[in-house]
């Protein structure tokens, strides 16, 4: 089975029979706003005729909001079919990656049997990509996938590095992909994100999704803006047409117009991940990047995961992430009610874990 | 822009402000189902978190229905995904396909480079598979690709002679792909498909959709059974682990249970396609197959489609099919007062398109 993303709620619903507080998925604790349920209880009705395969009225209006021609967007069966679709349109044979990202990149890129070469953000730096990325731009690397912020660190890249990087790879001939999933999140997208680099750079891809900040990834939406229109053109053939459903795409239009939500979520989102940050240190978790809404952190307990679980609570374990391992974590940012119950439930496993550990590294040195 | 399904209902809207009546694309014309809307309802509010990627709820009432295995499952987004993950998981070099037939096998094809022979099905033979397809199963065939009934023809493939060819398939280690997405709307299914084959045939693959019968082309959802388990895991691997929608799910495991919604569907398609066939003969149309919930039909005349946009009806003109050409089309099967509307816009359009071909034959003679 595939790898997928934190814990399994699905499975954990069959199993147990409720619902599990889900700290796993970095999504919007606000849940889905008003505007866009309504929306959808609106367009069930249209789900009889095929969706529209070019989902016109969608990719207008994100033209619009980003300011790009239209035939810059392709909209997208999720963020992670706009991966796919990128990777099997550009079949790059060399790809620098820096690492931990997030999995989807190496699943896609293995479809395609690219050569991936990781370039390992270390801890002692913060898992902070830093400028010696720029010597590893050789002209024998096709594309560069990056993470703004990156998953699941939750750290930023320096936007001055990121146009450095940039400009090597367009002097270069290089492609520049940058997922900006969680841009959103941030306190502050605009300085982040590339997006007003779009109109210069032909060789730059930058990947959204509609799924963490308006709170619907079971409805898959996401899409991929591109100032070469052949390369736009390539990722719709290399699938099927009507990859993203009708309900998917009234939902978006929906979305687009939620920008007072957005504000609401930025405000509870920097608040409440102050408030977590400050007790999870409190606990003596120590913590990295954590920029958008999830935080990320480590602390001398390999089983913390399974703990939580059985008291109905959900974290990411990262320890399979490429240069990561045991004791990282990741948790959503979510409502305080729900994240005292995340702290309460810490406090309960992590002396004892802590103590396992000890135990287990004691046992390590004695045989 | 990649071809796509018949009309282009979105863009007619876009540009006219209201729906045409859509003949081209082969839908139940009974619409949506009572239960799958109220599913779709009450759905609505579960699409924050991702959906169960193994869809498992769906894939264990679809593993009763087929008497199957859950691991011989795979749910997808529609069936068009089942086709293009299929393909890149299979990547056959030589695939054998009679032809016309459903754009999407080139499509995917085209992506995995794979070397496409196709078997005319000759308009002589009212485009009926014959028992010469088996000389061409040779052994440097890695699949053949079949549609049970045909699209766009609606013809049938015997019985027999489909067990014949699963026979020398599976004797030369061909994997043998089974298209059953109208299979439910003949008259009688269980004659036609080789569902009950599954279980012995390592190398067939049956693709199903739920879009024609319960009018859901919008959600997008599509299964594909197989007995052998690992080529279903490769198939998860090929595309992103979340293609399937929430709310395709539920409106899925809603669609099972309307056997009786299905039970109506057949009796009123039988109804109806008699009364259309009668009709279009009536007209001077040439029918040719047509065993499902749509009718192919040949006229004298080059620009029918075009004629009859003029009057706000959309049907398939299926010249570009490989193996047909102009004068060749396809129209659903619909509700009786929809069928008339249709039979009158062609009163009006068929004697004028006849007469421009009289005359452009006559030109062609004289220059």
């Amino acid at each position: 089975m595939n790898p997928i993303h934190g814990g399994d709620i699905a499975g954990y619903r069959l199993r147990h029979g409720v619902d599990p507080l889900d700290f796993s998925a970095s999504l919007n604790p606000l849940g889905l706003p008003d505007g866009v349920r309504a929306a959808l209880h609106a367009a069930v009705d249209t789900v009889s005729p095929y969706p529209d395969p070019w989902c016109r009225a969608l990719t207008a209006d994100l033209a619009a909001v980003h300011t790009v021609p239209a035939e810059n967007v392709l909209v997208t069966n999720g963020a992670a079919d706009a991966i796919f679709r990128l990777v099997e349109a550009l079949r790059p044979r060399r790809v620098l990656m820096p690492v931990p990202a997030f999995s989807e990149y190496g699943q896609a890129l293995a479809v395609t049997g690219s050569d991936v070469r990781e370039h390992v953000l270390r801890r002692e730096d913060g898992f902070r990509l830093l400028p010696n990325i720029l010597d590893r731009i050789t002209p024998d690397v096709d594309a560069v996938f990056l993470c703004q912020p990156n998953n699941p660190v939750g750290e930023v890249i320096d936007p001055e590095l990121l146009l450095e990087v940039l400009h090597k790879t367009e002097l270069l001939g290089c492609s520049l992909v940058v997922d900006e999933c969680f841009c959103d999140l941030l306190d502050d997208p605009d300085r982040y994100s590339l997006g007003e680099r779009l109109r210069e750079a032909r060789r730059l891809f930058i990947i959204r999704s509609f799924t963490k900040l308006y709170s619907i990834a079971g409805l898959r939406l996401g899409y991929c803006l591109c100032a070469d229109a052949k390369t736009v053109e390539a990722m719709r053939g290399v699938g099927q047409p009507w990859s993203v459903s009708t309900l998917a795409e009234a939902a978006g239009r929906a979305a687009i117009r939620e920008t007072e939500f957005v504000q609401t979520t930025r405000r509870i989102i920097r608040e409440e991940r102050t408030w977590l940050m400050d007790a999870l240190a409190g606990l003596g978790a120590h913590i990295y990047g954590s920029r958008a809404n999830y935080i990320f952190f480590t602390v001398p307990s390999d089983d913390l995961a399974v703990r939580l679980k059985w008291d109905g609570i959900l974290i990411r374990d990262c320890r399979n992430f490429s240069g990561l391992g045991p004791g990282c974590y990741r948790v959503a940012v979510r409502l305080r009610h729900e994240n005292k119950r995340l702290v309460a439930a810490l406090e309960k496993a992590l002396p004892a874990a802590a103590h396992d550990l000890f135990k287990e590294e004691k046992a390590g040195e004695t045989s």
